[in-house]
């Protein structure tokens, strides 16, 4: 989930219940909140904390509200997983630390270090274009028998990577929930066993994302096929907009700002798009038929 | 400086004391807090507090304390700021944000936007290896123009960068202080008219970097080659126990250890030496005849 | 299709005879020579022609052979070219000139130059890891509008750039193949449309690939998954013998040599196994059941 | 030194006689053909065997000629070198083989077998941007005791390595040459007992890179500063009016054309410049006072 924003430090409220409501209706089974795509880094841990009370508050329970703890410090990741139990969140999600790029065996210590202190299950996050660091399968083969870790959220694109993963989870622990992060892919790794995704577009379009899950779990290979080449025309549209890293985020706000659903104001280091991109940016939703 | 740790968010006061006074005493122009050396990123934002105030406290005007501030979100960064100002900071210092890439504008347009903020002046910290992103010459430029930005510290290694930068600075800014990280480079950078160095085995052994220091300013050629090359030797030594990042501080904080100076406790994801590599440190030490 | 050799500059002719007619009785639609796995740009010119010639005179028109003509410089990728048209060669192979890396547009015009220079259809390799650059979707979608350029072989791994590739081909050129590098992904390319794959494991054992081929052709999502489970642990285990980027080379080899197939001898700057990993060698084929 | 091109296998011999003569006027003390700025990857192995029989017989021993010989395959890397030793050079040049990346030990192996073929001394040539590869310290403490290894050429731009392998090189093998490619750090490099550089804009304008190169034998500080900031203004300008990675090449070449002394054609994948690049290259010869 996006995190709207109507400044730095202020949270857009009558965007965000939209926002979830738009997700919810959509048909997704949970929410990913402070997530990349939720710009949680960029923002203060106060506003971080409030995002968590009101996205639970207005889930009120009809999904699961999972939440980014990612941090470089373990002190201010524990202390943020402590808070939002009592909002009411379901689980934490967190990458490696990001500042300095941990060793497979630091990275390892850091998340033996982590479980303790954490009131509830956590999903780990494979995140290696921002965080310089992947999870490779020494510590997923560790993080398999740590009962309190429950799934991974894979953003590498590596599919490879992914279903070697897969593998060893439908092995030893098959209650492990594998998520993917770029949609492109969501098809394929639903057709292979994996279990879902976590995907910036279902924001924008849930329904979409919803359908195409729910036709690779049916098997339906047409449909798979047919369905994720609308998400690929969308995101590979969507996404283009902008340049640098910050693309899809932009892309998704704007898109979402252009429906009337909520502010698209961004954190620093980015900024929002200008009026000739704002102009593409409704232009790709008319041509992919996204008019609410 | 390096942050004396007895566990993740325990401060060694006693051991911080013997640090900062080892570094006045050997005869340093100043001391920068809470960079990349100093673990900020991983402590908490309380534990970062202490730290200013103690080593602002501690240092009681003899030389200027520079503190870092770098963060991924800017309501965090600026905050950091006005509370260090109270304690007597001179300056803070920031990279990049670290977490989502910035291109070049939005680059520029995050500085715009914390230097409001700020109480104080500002020096650009660019560590590309951590941060992901340059300082490039377009926001070099613009940062020239900006009253509050007094300086660079450049950790890449690239020379001709800093020299690049250097050159923009003499015709533009003669007030500002270009210092580089790698200390194996230090005795060039002053040779060509840099500024001095932020360099973690000033720490350890002030006395040596400072000699250089004082060799390149009176451009005694010999005995700038006769330092360096002692300087290369211990970083060669000191810095290639470890594997990792993290050999850099785990060498430095296990070296003050062993000579009784402070706490080599390493803040997640890093942890300190065994006794094996301890062990080398001490014969390190040893060869190099540091003995106090 | 690997270059079983004898020495560094002697083809093993009886070696070469036995992979080309393991791999034609098991059944694949085609051989590539002088690919990476082929350790092309390893060998002399004079031995490039003479595996092609072998290659060409053993298939005997049973199979098309494809031809890696991958250079740095485009004089010798032409010459090249014009002699194995003679042999009896199907089509050319080349990626991006691999030492200087191309910026996009100087791509495109590296292959209007060698276009008209080529006898034979010309199929693009996309193989960013080993040559700096990527075929990007402007260069592809010029490529589109060349006749003589007739498909695309992608070994980045990347799943969402091989679907964006297919859905510009499918949408103007359905003559082109594309075929995909990683073996791992063999059955989701297949499933969404792609035309096959080019995998080393297929050399050792290409009865597995082909049944995943044509499990995936015939949509058979249960026989698909089976056997790309079936790929993924024997890739697991045969690739990660060796320390790297040479492990996959070399498990090939060597597991080829161990079956009485053909030498195992690379080419600098690689060397074959060591007693102890032929040994691992050979127990990763009894563990999968490859005894012949 | 540049290859002067008529077309794509056309030697410029006019044009590569004015360039040969132009750097040994200017003093150079050799020339090193068949580099990366020679774009000797780029070219055919006739043209380049021409380039060095023309090279040798135009410097007709006033001053060595040092040719490139690094390729992807030992065997024609060998054969080069056998070749040349009858035209005249005075060693031959290597980089790592650099389509697959050699791991360290890989690298040795591949020296080990290359040198016996050699018959001529061998320079080695570090340049990771392009082949991926660095001649890490445990390759150059082997290549010290290799009596036919005499020296290592540096285009790393990292001081830091340099100075490494010169304290390595000085205490255990004082007749070493260490050469610096990129030419904004020539002074420093010199001044800390490097023996020179080999760089680019030497070619173009060599005298300025002669007499920085003598100031700093001379110790001349105040002179090394003034004429290394003259090259640092010049690579400023010149290497930036294009993009990519050919920028450099491209600009010495257009710069040459503008002067009269040679043909700016350049070997694929890269292009010569445009009129209004060439426009600027005009501009900036005539601001820095470079007339002939």
């Amino acid at each position: 989930m996006i995190t709207p924003l109507t400044d730095r430090d202020t949270l857009d409220q009558e965007g965000l219940e939209r926002v979830v409501e738009r997700m919810i209706n959509g048909g997704v089974s949970g929410i990913f909140a402070l997530g990349t795509t939720g710009e949680a880094p960029s923002l203060s841990y106060r506003l971080r904390r409030e995002v968590i009370k009101q996205t639970c508050r207005i889930a009120n329970g009809r999904v699961p509200v999972l939440v980014g703890i990612t941090d470089t410090s373990l002190v201010e990741s524990a202390k943020l997983a402590q808070d939002v139990v009592d909002y009411g969140a379901a689980a934490v999600v967190t990458s490696a630390p990001f500042y300095f790029p941990a060793g497979q065996p630091e990275l390892k210590e850091y998340l033996e270090q982590l479980i303790p202190e954490l009131p509830l299950p956590l999903v780990l996050y494979n995140m290696p274009a921002l965080t310089k660091v992947v999870f490779q399968k020494e510590v997923i083969s560790w993080a398999l028998d740590q009962e309190r870790i429950v799934g991974l959220k894979d953003s590498s694109g590596d599919l490879t990577y992914f279903k070697r993963m897969l593998a060893m989870a439908e092995a030893h622990r098959p209650d492990w929930s594998l998520m993917v992060g770029p949609e492109e892919i969501l098809g394929e790794v639903v057709l292979m066993g994996g279990h879902g995704g976590v995907n910036g577009g279902a924001i924008l379009h849930p329904c979409l994302y919803v359908d195409l899950y729910h036709a690779a779990k049916a098997k339906d290979l047409d449909e798979v096929r047919r369905l994720s080449n609308k998400v690929l025309a969308l995101s590979g549209d969507l996404y283009s907009v902008g340049q640098h890293g910050s693309a899809i985020i932009k892309g998704i706000k704007c898109a979402l700002s252009t429906l009337g659903v909520c502010d698209d104001f961004m954190a620093a280091p980015f900024h929002r798009f200008h009026s000739n991109e704002r102009a593409m940016i409704a232009e790709i939703l008319d041509k992919h038929g996204i008019t609410s």
